[in-house]
């Protein structure tokens, strides 16, 4: 593999107090967990990690707390994204400057790219700032809206931003995977982003695998991961199917506000989440965990909201 | 399987004269290269064969010749859909009377169902006229704009078409995908409709793949399903990647015209397409066989256009 | 203007039996009503008018059926599109055997057209055999799926359609909308598509509209036409104001349904609309009535359904 | 009118130095050309004017020099809005403090909201932040991908939001825009955002319109508004027109690099755009500059760009 990361890993939540500041406390909690479910390392402040309800300074601090509790166990990967390329070259420099082990940037989804040139170049400067430390494009059509082949970026952008090594693909557009994996005889890491194509996703030959469900929900991907290494594909596809089935239940309750209340239900209190984006009542968690506590997913058992 | 057709099944193109008229001689000459190719049947009348540019009457010939020339050893599927819901009815008659293997229809793409059970509805009667043959929902949203999941539509439906076998899907929602094979534990058929993800179809479950480019290129498909089966990742990748290239180049060309130029290089002339669809020039046609001719997909070798 | 129809056009629902089959006695009832109305003409086999859940025989018996009804008192404007060219041509060639007053055809919606040039080819024969009749384009990307930018399709297009008369625009893009009302000095006919509108295009200058609510409430649009003509603003906008209303209210309950309900209230029952659209029960009927009968704006008082 | 604006403003942009820094000298030569053209004042901080691009201090500095620049003569409205609520609520408190005559906020658009309630939830800190000062929502789903019929967002907000007095409506949707006209009898200031359209929103009711090339091109739509007033609407469309075309034309260079370089052939040079925009060479800007020398639309003559 080209970068530093590979496997199963997960995009923590950004923990909150119930007023809504920052709870750092929480970060150790988080990686307690991952460890306990072997995972190595995080993709923190990502979309999951709400970074565009964070300001510059809570992600400099949620970063260098990942990189505190994360010490020599978990890898930390840092996404420094946003629309404002200064402030993007300036947390890609504080990454750096912390340690971190590679760090990563959204699409421009407000005035976009008209063309794949504008958005490398948009890009150049945000990896320079990382360097030496490993630059991964994050790619999310459906929160940005820039939907260019990421294959035809990468083969532009790498002669002028020489610590790219791959890209986060929250992408259903498998034939652009197929093309990302095979690109350069498998010269960059393909992280894909959608949990529920990881199957699909192994099969085709992805280096690893950035998601939120990893966060609490480990134990079935493993499975996945097991019975494909064997070639027992029964099994692998009805541990994917019982991934799906969790998650299509968590979005019927919204899944970032269900996310952060199993994690909850874990142990792991991550608070709420902040606006625009909802919080579940009482009874709602309760609801919820009735539909999951018996689902044989999880890493510990679920503890009923109270 | 539940339904009378699997594996690779290639979607024959309705082969016309110059003049635009139709041409039915050429039929034999596509179930040869089809026979010579091990392929089990065809999916005729379909978005391949420009089912909106035929007349009824048409449609009807053209069944009638697929049916005539299959004989015991092609399995002929019979597109029969359209928006006029009495078309499609005696369209689905005339089927069964010829004693097809099995139908399929579209949703209707102009005033679109606003609900699933709309759509049922419209697909009731004429599944019922083709009965007992068994039909297949033909999903293909990016043609019809009628995007709805279709694992629910088949949970509501089957109760009321008792000859619903499975579907043509022709879809990239891979999530979806997953649902459809895992459906009442694989009660039914799912036959994907998009060439370019066959190796991941086959990971994850499919039962067979109808496409347009199994007309022309199925050796390179039998690699990718020879080593699936050996569970050889890599060469599996390999030449579903290279298939992936051929594709590409077609749509450069511009795919439906670009396919028919193929076929000719194959000894099998089905003529130009009708309106919108362009026709490519004596030019175009030569730079296309420039750029496919050295590559190790087709059944034979490409003869050059003049 | 330049073609032969201009003001308000309404497009006539296809009347049908409570089984489903072609009522063309109707037709006398809603020519009544237009001509109670004022109303120039009929755009008929439209969307409104059903034209793809009709086979070409019922096509035909329609439009004659409007023929000898419109007489010499209602221009007859009858939309011969369709997916397959040949069948239009042969749709335009009957209308103009029987002397209607114009055609229009949509543009293919399955496979579309990649060119304006496409587009054009495609139309041209269509054109040709219903000329000397004038020929208007039916823009309707909303059902077609095909949008592109008609005011550089007529100026392409006119040099090989001489009988190209102008359009009907039903597309909210209002950019376009003015770019077509000035095209070569308001050469062409733009007969808006959204009645919601019909206030804006006067400002902008359109030559007419042709909609599905003047089916049923012409009344309201004559004072916005009447208000608008004294430059009464504040009045023609609450007129306009009031069919919006209207509008929502009809679309709160399925708007093809919800005027097919209506049609019935003003005594021209034209029965139920086909499959995949939906009907109305009498209970849903009743309410709409509640909804609808004291609004200020049908030429007729509503008769409570029963 | 409810509000402090009405009548044309223009969206300035924000100036930069060759080396995009921010030049904050070009604000006075700005005010100076708004009030030759006898504009109420400016809308900053927008999106022509960058937000998106700006660090939080830069958008301060901006508002501030505004309000210097401004001082009784031009009413200053600076947009607050972002991702962040916490960022907008301290934009939104600052603006309030230098004594701004309104703000103004975007939706957030990458976790968007789910439900009007949610979106409504994420305003009423930002409204609140700057109370007393007037708030008006930005509406412009092109850029944030929200999008949600603003009539009931504003019914559903005004009771939390009490210094809310209407919105910047940059939609096409022109049935919601006459929604919003009519809203509790015109209780509200709707502020088009498309300068395509300003003819069809005065014939609509608009109170007034914010844009763009109000910034370089005000005498054509002084042309727009003074023929509307007479009711000569042959003159109000040529003049419209007009401004298409010169919109069409700048959009052919890539519409904010385009209009940068128009201010500059103004005398009012306000630089670079600032990535992922791109920005025109000398040799495009002399073939924008022969395009526009002619058209009569502009203030001042255009200088040729050397």
């Amino acid at each position: 593999m080209p970068g530093p990361i590979s496997g199963l890993i997960p995009a923590p939540h950004t923990p909150f107090h119930p007023d809504g500041s920052l709870n750092l406390d929480a970060v150790a909690l988080q990686a307690e967990l991952f460890r306990e479910c072997g995972l190595p390392g995080v993709f923190a402040c990502g979309s999951t990690g709400e970074w565009p309800m964070l300001t510059l300074d809570e992600r400099r601090r949620t970063a260098e707390r990942w990189r505190e509790v994360g010490g020599d166990s978990l890898k930390v990967v840092i996404h420094v994204g946003g629309y404002c390329q200064a402030d993007s070259i300036a947390l890609a420099r504080h990454a750096r400057e912390i340690g971190v082990a590679a760090v990563s940037s959204v699409a421009p989804g407000y005035h976009k790219p008209t063309t794949i040139e504008e958005l490398i170049e948009f890009w150049v400067p945000v990896a320079a700032a990382a360097a030496p430390v490993p630059f991964y494009i994050y790619d999310i059509p459906a929160m940005t809206g820039v939907s260019v082949p990421m294959s035809e970026v990468i083969r532009n952008a790498k002669p002028r931003m020489p610590n790219l090594v791959g890209l986060k693909f929250t992408n259903t557009d498998f034939v652009e995977l197929q093309e990302l994996i095979q690109l350069d005889g498998g010269a960059y890491d393909v992280l894909l982003g959608y949990d529920e194509c990881y199957l699909g996703g192994l099969a085709l030959g992805i280096t690893g695998s950035v998601g939120s469900t990893y966060n609490f929900s480990t134990p079935v991907y493993r499975r996945v991961e097991a019975a494909f290494a064997k070639g027992d594909f029964d099994t692998a596809r009805r541990a994917q199917k019982l991934a799906i089935d969790m998650l299509k239940t968590l979005k019927e309750f919204g899944l970032p506000a269900a996310q952060k209340a199993v994690m909850a239900m874990l142990g792991v209190d991550c608070g709420p989440s902040r606006l625009p984006l909802r919080n579940l009542p009482l009874e709602e968690r309760v609801r919820l965990w009735e539909r999951l506590s018996s689902m044989d997913v999880f890493p510990r058992p679920l503890r009923k909201p109270e």
